[in-house]
């Protein structure tokens, strides 16, 4: 059987996540990477070509899916309405108030390449979004929570980074196992931001900085952390790159409501992720399936992961799907 | 807005659900219910009209979908396709060794009908089923877990009631706390039948009936216990109506994992449910919105969970939906 002819564009921590698992799905075969930096200066891990992305336009024919592997601020907004004008792509966009806005002008590109443009795939937006619907749907009274961690946020991170005198930073997001408690319990608590999460930070400052200012700027810093309890450890870099090298992630989407009679019901969706990005990664691989056998049935247009059936993203047929899964 | 016409056929705990759960969903109306018995002798929460159901073909433009509430031993097998002459239905068929049958049928029938048809709706078959392809797709390499309770299994129940001197009975089934444990922490076991759930049954018996020749019945009943550690309380008939007159239930899927470098990863689905019949046709509920979308949509046939986009499910539209939960 022909596999999918995948592509990534971009070779970053999600890049390098996607062809890790291009991998493990035998119906694929990594055909390119494509980045705006010197291909040659790229260390790839495979033995996949690397391209520039302007060369991208030619690799029309030998190339099924494009997966886009920039960031949201000002990669994806630009590369994937322009990526899809040629090819079928995917990406992990999550700017969440700028979704529409983006679905818009992907769907724009797609209508008139009449290709296929999943975006904000991975897994919030992604998987996390799905069983918000799934479960408001099922569950028209009730209640959604999300919270998110153990894991670290990479915006945090960079946000104390951005502190004068530091050198280096983590912040770990953790959900409160009491407030977790009391959802799962079904009690419909209304619960602040305080009370839902903690941020826990490590941070590593150059000499003879005033440990002290760099805390209180860190905890009261609005937006990041002024609304949270937070911690801040002062490690050195070296217990930096030592413990806390990893990119761990996770949360649980929660619904709790009730049925007929007044009876609860709690509907949890858990993920525990030693890497987020290589998570997301996967993710995006499911949907580039997704993505090419859409447009094999003439399908064109933006998509989200809300807009496609399930049996679109594994690699079994349908009839195999009922006999066994289902 | 013209709401959606349903229709129950089978009055017993799943079609009281459903007439509960259409009454949650401000989009629908309850227009019938359809009955083997005498319409005059069934004592209807609402006031939905009750006919036989040999009258249902009569109402055929004023009902947009049929929930088939029977059973899936003797019921659906008959009623689903007879009924997909007329109109979209959607049933919760879960006798998983013959769901392939039962799909041909059903399809057969809605391709001459030019009816959608979704069976096999409910939590499992249905959102476990989801949630185990969602998972395999996204973790090609990794291995999947079932826990079930605790809740009442009424195919267990019943097999108590039938030992003779028993005149009533309840069945829990357990999952063993220290099981999920270990796959939550990513360790893959590999778990025998025995080690991954427990049996906990409530039973009355008759005056003078020699209680552990009941016992040993229970524990060493092939199929039903004998697989696994199964405790026996004999109670009161009046015990049994105090305690354990609900039906609750729930379980967790899991999907244990790697992804990319090798690193672990778990995806849990985990509901709890106060009543297992409620849940179940709210599940319905919402499939029966799907299939009025899709037949307005010209789509036929027979369908599964895993065939139906998950915004085909939610009251709002797509664009509201990208907006709020994407």
């Amino acid at each position: 059987m022909k596999k999918i002819r995948i592509a990534i564009a971009g070779y970053g921590n999600l890049g390098r996540g996607v062809e890790l698992a291009v991998r493990q799905n035998a119906d694929m075969e990594l055909c390119a990477i494509f980045t705006r930096r010197d291909p040659k200066s790229l260390a790839v891990k495979s033995e996949t070509p690397v391209y520039h992305i302007s060369e991208a336009p030619d690799m029309r024919d030998k190339i099924d899916v494009v997966i886009m592997c920039g960031g949201s601020a000002k990669d994806l907004p630009v590369q994937t309405p322009e990526m899809a004008k040629y090819f079928n792509v995917v990406d992990s966009f999550d700017t969440h108030a700028k979704i529409p806005e983006h679905f818009a002008k992907v769907d724009e590109a797609c209508r008139i390449s009449g290709k296929v443009g999943i975006i904000s795939v991975g897994w919030d937006p992604g998987m996390f979004s799905l069983n918000r619907i799934y479960a408001q749907a099922i569950l028209p009274d009730g209640r959604d929570y999300t919270f998110w961690g153990r894991g670290v946020s990479q915006g945090h991170s960079d946000a104390i980074r951005r502190i004068p005198g530091v050198t280096d930073a983590r912040q770990y997001t953790i959900p409160c196992e009491a407030a977790m408690e009391r959802v799962r319990n079904g009690e419909n608590p209304t619960l602040s931001v305080r009370e839902k999460h903690t941020r826990e930070c490590f941070v590593a400052v150059e000499d003879g900085v005033d440990k002290t200012a760099v805390e209180n700027e860190i905890v009261n810093m609005p937006n990041y952390f002024s609304d949270y309890d937070t911690t801040v450890h002062f490690v050195t870099e070296e217990e930096l790159k030592k413990n806390h090298s990893e990119l761990p992630h996770g949360g649980s989407v929660i619904r709790c409501g009730v049925t007929g009679d007044g009876h609860r019901c709690v509907i949890e969706y858990k993920l525990t992720l030693d890497s987020n990005p290589e998570f997301t990664s996967c993710i995006l691989a499911a949907y580039a399936r997704a993505a090419f056998r859409l447009s094999r049935e003439n399908v064109c247009g933006a998509k989200t992961v809300m807009d496609i059936a399930p049996s679109y993203l594994h690699s079994e047929s349908c009839e195999w799907l009922r006999k066994n899964l289902l």
